[in-house]
C-alpha cells in the first residue's frame, strides 16, 4: 500500500470543504464550522463558487483557485456534482477525498458510484466513502464530518460502516467515559476498505487497537490477509448475523454456513477479537487498547467482598477462564496480608476491612509472582473505605512491581466514588467497569487474543500434489451436458482426483455391466440410481445397500430402474453406480460453501444425527493447514468420539486431517466452478486405518 | 404465615435500637443517624444503659424501659450479649429483630445462633439476619442499617444474602439511576429467610417485583412453593455456579448436577426469572417491575437507524425471540408514516429523518395492533433530531392507544441528551437501555417470565400406585447387609416397584441354577456378575451378553466367576444376574440426585455419547408430573432424536413420559434413603412399544 495518500487523506496538512454552505442548515457548513472548532491547526479551504467568507475564512470558487496544496477534500455537494470535483481533485493534485455525499449505490446508483472511483482511479486519489459521517481524529484536532463533536480521547480507533451509529457513539463516548483517538464513517467502501484502514492504522502511532462495526465486508480476504499481520489488536462487531430474512441453501453445507459462523471463523483466522455487542465493543476497544496480551490460563482474582469474588469466577468459567487455586507458597505468602478470616486461594479474598495497604501488598506480591498470568482486581464500596485510596494503591502497586505483559482488569462496584476512582484508573491505564463479569470477560478477550495470535503466526500454506486438470475435466463434460451439479460418480471422480479416499464407485449402464462391475469390486456392493434429475436418491427408492450376489444384484437393477421411471418418468438416467460397501466407521461430514464474502469455506463436523439435529459444525475460511485442520476435528463439542471413548480405539485424526486438508485445497482451486459441496458420510476407521468418501454431492456455480 | 409480625419488621411504627452508641465510629450510633436522616416519621427509641440521649433523642436504658409499644428492634450489641435482648424484646412484645451483629453461623458460632432464634420463637418474635447490613425502604423512609443512605427510589425490591453486596448497589442505584423501593440484608437467615420475604413482599402494594441475590438457599422446596403461587414477578441472580472447588460425585448423575443446572431447574419450575449477571439484574429489576409479561412470540422493532436494528435482531435471535416480518396489512399501513426508502418489515425503519410525528405515528398503531405482542423502540441519537422529543412522541403514543398487557422496552444509543430522555422514559414507567440488545434481552425477560407461568400455573401433583413398601424392603435388607449400595438385581426390583419396565433379571447362585433361569427368560441372555463389591463390572470382565445357549451359558457363567475372582479376590459374590437381552432402542439416561438444597431431583438425557460427551441433559426437582415430563422430553438438543429422525419412526415418548414421573415418584418417596440413582441405559422402541431399563443404580444415603 502506498501509505502517503492515506496518510494525506487521515493526517492532511491542509483540507478543503468543496461544497462548503454559508447556510447553517446544511452540512457543507456544519463540516467548516466543525473543522474549525474541533481546533484544526492545518489549513482551511472551504470552496464554493457563490461566496467569499465564510465563519472567518476565505471561500474559493473551486479547488483549482486554491494557491496552496491540498492534503485532503471534503465533499459535500449533490451526488451528480461529485464527478467534476473527483475531476478538479486529481488535477489539484489532492491526496484523498472524504465523500459525505450519499445518493451513490446504497440508493442503487452504482454506476455513478463506480465512474467516480474510476475518476480518482486516473488520477491516483483515494477515496473514503461515499455515503459517511466523515472522520474525527482527536490526534489530529481534525472533527471532518458533521458529527457534533470530536469524541471523549482514548487510545483506540473506531471505523463504522454505519453512520447514523458512529454519530451516537461519538455522543456515548462522553456518558460511557470511554474514549477513541479516531472515529471513521467508512460508508460505501468504493475505495478505501476495512482493510485498508487497519492497514494504515497498524502504523499509526496514536492508535494502540482497532475497532470495527461490520454490516458486510467487501472483499473478505483482503481484509483476512492485512488483519493476520496486524501488530496492533483488531476488534470487531459484526452485525447481520440472525437468520431473519436469510435464503435457503443448495446442500447440507450451505444449509448450515449462516453469516455467524462464516464470519466467526474468519475473525478467529485473522486473530481478529469478536465483541459479542455494541458494549462489549466499548469494553473490548478499552481493553485492548490499554493492555497486552494474557499469554496463559493462570488468573488470579483480587478482591475485598465474597459476592462480588464469587460473581467474577462463576464468569471466569464461563469466558472460557476457569479459576485455579494459586499455588501454596503464594497462598502463604498472601496469608500475611490479610486478616485471619480472608482467603489466600482465588480468589484472593482480602475481607472488607481491606484499605490501600493491603490492596498494595496483595497486588504487588500477586503481579510480580511468576505463576500469575492475569490480574483482576475487585472492590466493593464499603462506607468505611475510599475508593480513591484503593485505586492509588493498587495503581502505586503495579508501577513499583514494573512488570510488563501481564493483563490487569478492574471492577469497583459502588456509587459517584467509585466512578470516579475507576476513571481515574482508566487514565492510568488500567480497563475498569462496573461490574466483576465485566472485568472478567475483558481479561478473558486478552487471553483468547493471545491465543488467536498464537495460531495466525502458522502459516496455512503448503503444496499438495493434487490433478486439478482432471478435476476441472470432469466439470467441463458435466457443463457441456448443460448441468449445473455432478452426479454422485462424477463428484467422487473429482474427490479422487484431490486424492480424497473414496469407495470404489463405478457407472453400469446395464444390468450386464453392473453384474460384471459387481464382480470387479467384489461383493457385498451398493447400487445407486445415477441421474442428474434425482437429487434424493433414497427418496426415489434408488438405494440398494448389501448386495450380497449375482442374483440380487441383477434384481436390483431392476427394482431400481422402476423406482426411478416412476418417480419421474422423463429422468436423464445415467446408469447404477456400482460402489463398494465400506464397512462401518465413525459417520463425519465434510463440506464448503463458496461464500459470497470469503470465498471457499470449509465445513467439518461429526455426521448423521449430530450434524442433522445438533448442527455440530466448525468452519475454516480455505486453504487449511493440517494443523489447523487437526484444530477443527478438536473444537466440535463431539470431539471425544474421534478420540476414543467407551473403550472405543481413537479414530484415524491423522488421515482425517489430511482429508480436510486436501477438501479445502479442493475448493480453492475449483472456486471459480464449485459453488457447495458435501462429502456426506464419510467414514472415519480406527487410527491408521484411514477413511473412505461414501457419497458425494458437487453444486456448481451458475453459469 | 402470620403476617402481622413481618408486617411489624418491615412497616414499623416505633423502631428501637440497641446498642445505640454516641461514638460515631460505630455501627450502633450510624444506624440511628441513619434511621434520622431517611425521614422516618415513627417513633425511634435508641437503647443504651450508658447513655441518656443521642443526636437529640432520648436514649432509653434498656428495651424494657420504653413506655410505649415497639415493633421493631435493630440489633447491634455484641454476639453474646444478643440473647438476654432477644428475651427482653420478647417480654416487651417487639414483633420483629434486624440483628445486625455478626459472629454467629458465619464464623461457625452455630449454636449461640440456635440459641437466639430457640429464645426469639418462645416470645413469637421474629428475627432479620443476624450477620446483616439492615432493612431499607423508601415507602417507609426507613433506613435501618448501617449503609450509608436510601436507595434512589424504584418499584423493586431487593433482597442479597452478601451485605456488602448491598451496600455497593445501594450506592450504584444513583449512578446506575435504577432505583429501588426495598432493599433488605438477609444475612444468615436464621429465621427470616427468602420465601418468608418473597411471600410477605407479594401482599406489600410498595413493590412491584421481587430481585434475589443468591448464594444459597437453606430450604430450596420452601422456596419454590412460594415463588409458585407469587403474583409478582421474581428475579433470582444465583451466585456459586461454576464448578471451582466443587467435590466429585458417586452415580453418573450425580457428576451431572452441578448447582447451575439444579438451581436453574428449580427457578425454571418456580416461574423465577433467572438474572446472567449484576447488571442483568438491575436490568430485569427495572424491567419487571414496570412492564407486563410479553403473552406471545410476534415481537416487533421500531428504529431509526438500520445498524441498531440490525444489532438488536441479532440480539432477538440470540434471546430466543427470533423475529417475523409483520403482516402485510400492517406494513401497508406503516409505509404511510416513513420516507419512502424506510423499511415497513420488522424491524421497522423509519430512518434518520425520523423525529416525534413518525414514532408517535408509528409507536401509537403498532401497539394498538392485534398482532403486536411486545415492542421494542430504539433510537439512535442523530444531530437532527431531539431524544427528548422523541421520548415525548412515544409516550404520548402509548398513552393515547391505551393499550395494556403487551410490554414495551426501549434503547437510545447517543450522549447526555439521550441519557436524560431515558431517564425520563424510565420514570414514566418505560425500561430504557444504553444499547438496543439490553433493551431486546429485557423484553425477552418478560416473554420468558410469562411462558414459565403458564407452566406453572399446571399442578405437578399426581398420585401414581405404587408399591413403596416393597422398595422399602429391599433397602432394609441392603442395609441389614451392611452396605450403602443396592446390587443391580435390587434396584430393579426397587424400580419394579414403581412401575419402571426393567428387563427381567434373575439372581443365579450356581451354574446350573443360571441355567434353569435362562431358559425360563428365553435366549438370548446376559449375564452380569452381581457383587456389591464390583461396581464397574464391564471393567472386571464381569458381562457377557447376546448368549444364545446353554452350552455358552455354562461357559459365561465359568469365565465371569474366573474373572471377579482375579479382579477382587475377596469380593462379596452374590452370583450372577441372567438378564433379558432387550432388543436395540434408543438409549436414554434416568438418574436422581438428592440435592442438598433441594432435595429428590430428576435428571433425564439421551444415553450413551449423548449423555457422556454432549452432556445433554436436564433436570427438575421432583416430583414430575407427566407434562412436565414430556417437556423435558422436548428440551433436550437431541429430543429430535425422539421424535423420529432419518425416516425413523417416533419413540414412545408417552411411555417414557410416564417413566419419568413414576421415577420421580420413586425418588420423593424413597428420599430418606436414596442418595443417587440411574437407570442406564434405558432402551425407548417405537411409539407403542414402551422401553426397557436395561442397568440400574441406586446408592444409598450414608446412615
Amino acid at each position: 500500500m502506498d501509505r502517503s495518500k492515506l496518510d494525506g487523506l487521515m493526517r492532511p496538512k491542509s483540507i478543503a470543504i468543496v461544497g462548503a454552505s454559508t447556510d447553517p442548515t446544511k452540512i457543507g457548513y456544519t463540516v467548516v464550522k466543525n473543522i474549525i472548532e474541533g481546533g484544526y491547526e492545518g489549513k482551511i479551504y472551504p470552496i464554493n463558487p457563490k461566496a467569499t467568507e465564510l465563519l472567518g475564512l476565505k471561500v474559493y470558487p473551486t479547488l483549482m483557485d486554491v494557491p496552496d496544496d491540498i492534503d485532503a477534500a471534503v465533499i459535500t455537494v449533490p451526488a451528480k456534482l461529485v464527478i467534476s470535483v473527483v475531476e478538479d481533485a486529481g488535477k489539484k493534485g489532492v491526496k484523498g477525498l472524504i465523500i459525505i455525499t450519499s445518493g451513490f449505490a446504497e440508493s442503487g446508483n452504482r454506476k455513478l458510484e463506480q465512474e467516480v472511483v474510476a475518476k480518482a482511479q486516473e488520477y491516483g486519489v483515494r477515496i473514503l466513502g461515499p455515503n459517511i459521517v466523515g472522520t474525527l481524529s482527536n490526534a489530529e484536532k481534525l472533527n471532518a464530518s458533521f458529527a457534533p463533536t470530536l469524541p471523549l480521547p482514548g487510545k483506540g480507533a473506531l471505523i463504522s460502516q454505519s453512520g447514523a451509529l458512529l454519530i451516537s457513539l461519538d455522543m456515548a463516548t462522553f456518558t460511557r467515559k470511554v474514549g477513541f483517538e479516531k472515529l471513521i464513517s467508512i460508508g460505501n467502501m468504493s475505495d478505501i476498505d476495512f482493510a485498508d484502514l487497519v492497514e494504515w492504522l497498524d502504523e499509526d502511532e496514536s492508535v494502540s487497537s482497532i475497532s470495527l462495526y461490520i454490516e458486510g465486508f467487501k472483499d473478505g480476504r483482503k481484509f483476512m490477509d492485512v488483519a493476520k499481520k496486524a501488530k496492533k489488536p483488531v476488534i470487531a462487531l459484526k452485525a447481520g448475523v440472525s437468520a431473519h430474512g436469510a435464503v435457503a441453501a443448495a446442500s447440507h453445507t450451505g444449509s448450515l454456513a449462516g453469516a455467524a459462523k462464516v464470519y466467526g471463523a474468519a475473525f478467529q483466522q485473522a486473530g481478529v477479537v469478536q465483541a459479542t455487542d455494541l458494549n462489549n465493543l466499548f469494553d473490548l476497544s478499552l481493553t485492548l487498547s490499554l493492555q497486552p496480551p494474557m499469554y496463559g490460563d493462570n488468573l488470579v482474582i483480587i478482591t475485598n467482598g465474597g459476592g462480588v469474588g464469587v460473581l467474577a469466577t462463576d464468569a471466569a468459567e464461563r469466558f472460557g477462564l476457569p479459576l485455579k487455586f494459586v499455588p501454596k507458597d503464594v497462598q502463604e505468602e498472601l496469608k500475611k496480608h490479610m486478616p485471619e478470616f480472608g482467603s489466600a486461594k482465588n480468589p484472593v479474598d482480602l475481607t472488607g476491612m481491606a484499605g490501600y495497604d493491603w490492596y498494595y501488598d496483595t497486588v504487588k506480591f500477586v503481579i510480580a509472582h511468576a505463576w500469575t498470568e492475569g490480574l483482576v482486581i475487585l472492590y466493593c464500596e464499603t462506607a468505611m473505605t475510599d475508593p480513591m485510596e484503593i485505586a492509588k494503591g493498587i495503581i502505586v502497586a503495579l508501577d513499583e512491581a514494573n512488570v510488563h505483559g501481564k493483563p490487569v482488569t478492574i471492577s469497583f462496584v459502588g456509587g459517584e466514588k467509585s466512578e470516579k476512582a475507576m476513571q481515574w484508573l482508566v487514565e492510568q491505564n488500567i480497563p475498569s467497569f462496573s461490574a466483576p463479569d465485566l472485568a472478567v470477560h475483558a481479561i478473558s478477550a486478552l487471553r483468547e487474543y493471545a491465543r488467536m495470535k498464537e495460531i495466525v503466526s502458522e502459516s496455512d500454506h503448503q503444496t499438495i500434489p493434487v490433478d486439478k486438470e482432471q478435476a476441472l475435466r470432469i466439470i467441463k463434460l458435466a457443463r457441456e451436458d448443460g448441468r449445473d451439479s455432478l452426479t454422485e460418480v462424477e463428484a467422487k471422480q473429482v474427490f479422487a482426483a484431490y486424492g480424497l479416499p473414496t469407495t470404489t464407485t463405478l457407472l453400469a449402464k446395464s444390468e450386464d455391466e453392473a453384474v460384471k462391475l459387481a464382480k470387479e469390486i467384489g461383493f457385498p456392493i451398493v447400487m445407486k440410481i445415477v441421474s442428474p434429475d434425482i437429487l434424493h436418491k433414497s427418496d426415489a427408492g434408488g438405494v440398494k445397500v448389501n448386495i450380497k450376489d449375482v442374483t440380487s444384484c441383477r434384481e436390483a437393477f431392476k427394482t431400481i430402474m422402476a423406482n426411478a421411471k416412476e418417480y419421474k418418468a422423463d429422468a436423464n438416467i445415467h446408469g447404477i453406480a456400482i460402489q463398494e460397501m465400506a464397512p462401518w466407521g465413525t459417520e463425519v461430514i465434510l463440506g464448503s460453501v463458496n461464500d459470497a464474502t470469503f470465498g471457499p469455506t470449509m465445513m467439518f463436523g461429526l455426521g448423521g444425527i449430530f450434524v442433522e439435529i445438533l448442527k455440530d459444525v466448525t468452519f475454516r475460511v480455505a486453504p487449511v493447514s493440517k494443523n489447523s485442520a487437526l484444530r477443527m476435528i478438536g473444537e466440535i463439542r463431539g470431539a471425544p468420539i474421534l478420540a476414543g471413548v467407551r473403550g472405543e480405539e481413537p479414530r484415524d485424526r491423522e488421515m482425517l486431517a489430511e482429508t480436510i486438508s486436501r477438501y479445502a485445497q479442493m475448493i480453492v482451486d475449483l472456486q471459480d466452478d464449485v459453488s457447495e459441496s458435501d462429502a456426506n458420510p464419510v467414514l472415519v476407521y480406527a487410527e491408521g486405518k484411514g477413511l473412505k468418501v461414501v457419497d458425494a454431492r458437487i453444486i456448481l456455480k451458475k453459469k
